[in-house]
This record gives C-alpha cells, sequence and structure tokens, in this order.
C-alpha cells in the first residue's frame, strides 16, 4: 500500500459507462495488462485458480484501483510465460467484452488492443487460444498516450526522487511540452514528446532492463528480476567498481572533477584481484550492475535532452520498480553531468505507459472518450492497492 | 610486422642528440612505457632475463622503432604487476639517463615523467626501489599532447576502419582542430580538442576496458585481456542478445528505424532461458560483452561530438588494440546514430597517447625539441617491429 493512499485522487469507471476491459503491452521481458473489472465481475475472480494468483502477484507492479462499481488493474506477467496470462485472461473471461463496444466486422468481434512486439510475434497463440485478434498498435504511440495522459489526468503521478526524498511534482498542462520521455524495458527507447501528438524516438540503448536481469542471471543464481533487486539493496558496489581513488592512490582528480569515490571503471576491480565469480557476494555483483546501467542511461538521456534542449527528462519503464537505488543513481547521474541544470522524474505509473496507452486507444474505434471517464473517477469511494 | 612497414615514415631518434630515455603512464589496469635505447646500450638488453620478456610480451601492442643509432619502444605491463615494471626499468638501468639531461636539484636528480593515476599512486614505491622521482604530469594534458603530435607528425596514423576495411586519412594540420578524443582506458574519457593547448574534458564513461576485463574475467575463465579479446572472436553475440526480431516475432521495427537483427537488450536472451552461465559458450559471452561495451562508447560519443558540433571522433586507448570487430562496432554505432554523418578514427599508437604526451612534456625543463628530433627521423635506416 503506498504512503500517499490518502492523497491520491484515484481513477474510477462505471462499468455502464460502456469501458473497454482489457489492454495489453507484449515487451521481451513482460506483459503488461491493464483491465477493468465491474464488481458484478468480480465472482470471475474466484475463477482464477490460487496458483495463477501467486505468479500474478510474485513480483512488484500491480496496482488496483477499486471504485464503488468495479476497478481498474494494472498487471503484469512474463513473456516468457505468456500461458500464464492467457490462462489469466480466460479465466476473467475478459477477451469476451470487447463484443459489446467494439464495431468490428461479425466475424472478427473479439479484439484486444495490444501493443509491443509480442503483439505481433504472439497474434496467432491469442487467437487459438482465446479466439481473440491482437488489433496492434504502435508502441511508441502507446508510450507517448499514456505518459501524457498520466501526466495530465494524474495527481501525484510525477516526483523527483533525490537523496532518498521522493517529492511529487504537479506539472502546469500549458508547461509539459517539450519533454524527454525515457522507457526502460528490456531495452531503453528515449523519445522527444512535442505535444500530444508530436514525438519522435531519438535514441534509445540496448543496455537496459533486459541487461540487468540477463547479466544478473548469468553472474548469481537469481532467478527473477525483483529477486535482483531485492538482492542488490544489500551490496556495495565498491567491491567491484574501480574508484578513482583506487587509480590516483587516494587522491581525487580535482582538476577534471572526479572524486576519488566517483567510479572510473565498473567491475574494474576483478582485473587486479585473483578471485573467481564465486568469490564475490552476490550482492555486490548486483548493486555494481544495478548502478552500471542505471547511470548509463541517466548519462545517454542526459545527452539527448542537452542535445534537443528538454530539461525535463522522464523515467519510465519496468526496470525502476520505484527501486530508491535504481532512482538515486538516475537522479545523480542527470545532476552530475547537467551540472545541476536537468532534474530526473519518475512515473507513479511508470511500468504501464505502453499498456495504458493501447488501452486508451479504444476510443478511437468508438468508444466513448475513456479517457475523460477515467479523469472523472470516484475519488470520494475509491480505493487503490499495491502487491 | 605491420603490412604498412614500407610506407611508414618512422621516427628515429640519435642518443647523442640529448633525447629523454623513459615515460610512464600508470593507469588503472595498465602502465605504458615509452623509452628510447641506443645501439650501445643494446647490450643492456642482455640484462633482462627471459622469463621478464615474456612478460613484457604477453599481450599485443608493443611497438618497436629501430634506427641506426638505437631505437624508441612502446612497452607496457599490468598495473597490478607494477614490480614488473620496476624489474624491467632496472635491468635496463633506464632510471640514470634522466641525470644527463635534467637540470634539476642535486639531491633529485633521478627524474621519470609520469602521468596517469599511478604517478601518484606509485611514488613512494618508485623512489623506494628505484632511487628516482616520478615527476606527475596531468593525464589529460599528456593525452591530448599524444593525440596531437601523433595526427600532426606521422604518416599513416590515423585510419577509419568499415566494413572491415582500414583506410589511412592524412589529415591536414590547418583542419586538424577541433576533434572529439576518446580514450578508452580502465575507464573512459571524451576531451574536446580545439588547438594545440586548449582542450577540456567534456565527458566519460566508467563503462570501458576495465568493465570488458572485469566482467569478462567473472563470466568466463579468462585471465587476459587478450585471450579475452581473442576467444570474442569466434563468439557470436545473437545467442546471448535479445533482438528486435526476437521481440517482434521475426519483423523489422520499421517506423523507428530498428531491423529485426538489431540489437533490442544487450545480455536480454538469459531471460526467457532457462540456462545456467555455464550453459553458454565463454565465447558467445564475450563477443556480446565486446560489442555491448563498444557500441555503447560509440553512442556516448557521438551524442558529446553532436553537441559540440565536431565531425571527427578518434578514438585511442588500450581497450582497442587494432581488434577488428572492437573498431567496426564502435564505427558502426558513430555511422548508426548520426545517419552517416560522423565517422570514427583510430590510431595505430592508440594505447600510448598518455605516455607519449609524458615522453614529449621532457622538453618544457630544458631539453633539446623532441617532436622536433622525432619528426626528423631517419626513414632510410629505419625499421619497425610489432609484437
Amino acid at each position: 500500500m503506498d504512503r500517499n493512499r490518502a492523497e491520491e485522487k484515484l481513477v474510477g469507471i462505471r462499468e455502464s459507462d460502456g469501458v473497454p476491459h482489457l489492454s495489453l503491452d507484449i515487451g521481451g521481458t513482460l506483459i503488461k495488462m491493464v483491465y477493468f473489472s465491474s464488481n458484478s465481475s468480480e465472482s470471475i475472480d474466484n475463477r482464477v485458480n490460487s496458483s495463477l494468483k501467486d505468479k500474478m502477484s510474485t513480483s512488484s507492479g500491480n496496482l488496483h484501483y477499486g471504485i464503488r462499481n468495479g476497478g481498474l488493474h494494472f498487471t503484469k506477467f512474463e513473456t516468457s510465460k505468456i500461458s500464464d496470462c492467457i490462462e489469466f485472461i480466460s479465466s476473467k473471461q475478459l477477451q469476451h467484452y470487447g463484443d459489446r463496444y467494439y464495431a468490428a466486422p461479425t466475424n472478427d468481434k473479439n479484439i484486444i488492443k495490444a501493443t509491443g512486439g509480442g503483439a505481433f510475434k504472439f497474434a496467432d497463440l491469442f487467437r487459438e487460444k482465446l479466439g481473440v485478434t491482437l488489433d496492434k498498435v504502435d508502441e511508441m504511440d502507446c508510450l507517448v498516450t499514456g505518459s501524457n495522459f498520466l501526466l495530465k489526468a494524474m495527481h501525484h503521478e510525477a516526483f523527483t526522487y533525490i537523496d532518498g526524498q521522493k517529492e511529487f511534482v504537479q506539472i502546469d498542462h500549458k508547461d509539459l511540452y517539450p519533454y524527454l520521455l525515457v522507457n526502460i524495458g528490456s531495452g531503453v527507447s528515449m523519445i522527444k514528446v512535442e505535444s500530444d501528438t508530436k514525438f519522435e524516438r531519438v535514441s534509445g540503448t540496448s543496455v537496459g532492463g533486459g541487461t540487468f536481469l540477463g547479466l544478473g542471471k548469468l553472474l548469481t543464481n537469481c532467478k527473477s528480476f525483483d529477486e535482483l533487486l531485492e538482492l542488490s539493496r544489500q551490496g556495495n558496489n565498491r567491491v567491484i567498481d574501480m574508484l578513482v581513488g583506487e587509480i590516483y592512490g587516494g587522491n581525487d582528480y580535482t582538476k577534471i572533477g572526479l572524486a576519488s569515490t566517483a567510479i572510473a571503471s565498473s567491475f574494474g576491480k576483478p582485473i587486479s584481484e585473483n578471485k573467481e565469480l564465486e568469490d564475490y557476494k552476490a550482492e555486490d555483483v548486483a548493486r555494481s550492475l544495478l548502478r552500471m546501467i542505471s547511470n548509463n542511461i541517466g548519462q545517454i538521456a542526459y545527452l539527448n535532452a542537452l542535445h534537443f534542449g528538454l530539461k525535463r527528462i522522464i523515467f519510465g519503464g519496468f526496470f525502476i520498480r520505484g527501486h530508491a537505488y535504481t532512482m538515486d543513481t538516475i537522479s545523480v547521474a542527470v545532476n552530475f553531468w547537467s551540472k545541476g541544470e536537468a532534474k530526473a522524474m519518475f512515473l507513479r505509473h511508470e511500468g504501464f505507459l505502453g499498456a495504458l496507452g493501447a488501452f486508451l486507444s479504444y476510443k478511437e474505434s468508438g468508444f466513448p472518450d475513456v479517457a475523460h471517464q477515467l479523469l472523472e473517477g470516484f475519488p470520494q469511494n475509491s480505493y487503490c492497492t499495491e502487491d
């Protein structure tokens, strides 16, 4: 449960308003899902067996917004276990709700808006297993739509994270653009967002969340992202990283502004130590890896923001997971390279930008203005839970 | 032996011209040494026992320029085995030559120009073991001095590397500045060079050669940089990296210009594979690591060059070692991100910029103009060998 629950302006939708029930963002590592369930359909939840519920909730980041008549859910599954996702949809019969709203040809009634590469890769699987057509929505479109919506509609969505302090920032709608959206999934996309509709993917890097988990699995015995992240909490990167002071005999390299404690070379220490992988603590390795990747993303993001004259850099994607050290490292990187000129900002719904964008795209197909309804909400009667 | 031996305008110095005999660049991983030995002192070489010679030549990149009266040598040692370096200097009695040229106080006669962090860290060790004082020269100063000198004085120094083809570029002296110098050692420094004397370290990254060797040692059984580099030759990064096509079901993501074969996530494949580190071939891991680091450096370098309006990016440092895949990856990265506008260039003496800069700094202390002598050379009678 988030500390800010009391302050949170919650989002609610009545089933009777006729909202779409399901959208998907199928990435290289995770499937992100946004779905609505009415109270009357809550009984369906009982059809979801407990082992499946376990699979859903083994990782952080699931969100449920409850309202009088139902709730909006943000959930994720591992892409490598897509059968769990399909079983979940089937158990809740979420695939059938599309019928009632979508003006599709009779033979193509069951439509689910989907984005991410998996909307292409798994189209046949969804047709075969659930009898639904994945209506593909462009990934960058969805990320931007989701991000713009959250930044405009949600109170307490964007925040800075400096020295362990989370500070929410309410951005004036008129002053939102331009900004750099950095979505850190398996890989990283950097998008210059100039208006509600104008944006461009200007950069990216292959060193992202997939690198953290992939390299992390090879270097430690961790099996999951959250396990690796948890491990990193207890770690000390200085056991693995080569610091400036270690090269300079304890001195700073003041002339170029590098403190003795700055990292000269990530993972540089094993070079001069006669040790095997097993001789290092897994938590130190995890910490060093997280630091290297977070710092690198922060630096590349800043360099792009600098080039395009964007002072606001907003980081999303499921790599972050509200993890203090990740946000702190990214914030410090942006602050260091920009000499304090630029600030990193994060989003409460960081992982669901694409899925939310796909959810919002239903309106183009004749749905009522979903965004408007989400905005209206039922703040008085609403509740929010996080797994 | 380099293929271009015949074309090479070689560098030569007569001992009688009174040149300094030794300079050092002591980095986090390697000690780079430039020294002159006259023919009369070649007999001293016999004092270097064969086991020490083995230590010198276990890795690539040593260069020896022979002339009628002696030769200029570019050699390196591992910083973690600094005693080998000290033993080598002592065997050749290189520490004594400074006396004859340096107008120092009597009690501080034996001076060696040294740069890199180790000039601070190991000052006491050199005093104790060799009775010499390390005269510290700023690292960035040395890198720039060495690079400028090579680019101006040496024929066939700078080259591009595209599709496996090395092409030497003779840069007009008047058109040399400004350029971005990217020195890839344990860490990476990026320096905007504007004139012979005006430069600024504008950026850098901790993901450098130390990361390649450090992570590489943890991930494979390799003990040395060259072993790891050699291993990477036979590897296939696609076994470890997650490609765009693997997320997109074999499709390109054409809208944003990403081919299906582009890397979406470095080291991303182990995420969805139920394998241990031992199940992957060490050569594939080495290849993927080299690709990730080289590409990342190329991208960050380009972003800096873009910001500062520098079309020429020159890569040096001992990370490269003339390795085809490294240079190819850096070249492709610069070309990709700049949309063909910028080109990566490399240097034949890539690893010795700092040591050469320190060598050239002797002239400030009253030495004859060493640079001038190096330029004059003895091309007719000279020879060049590479280990």
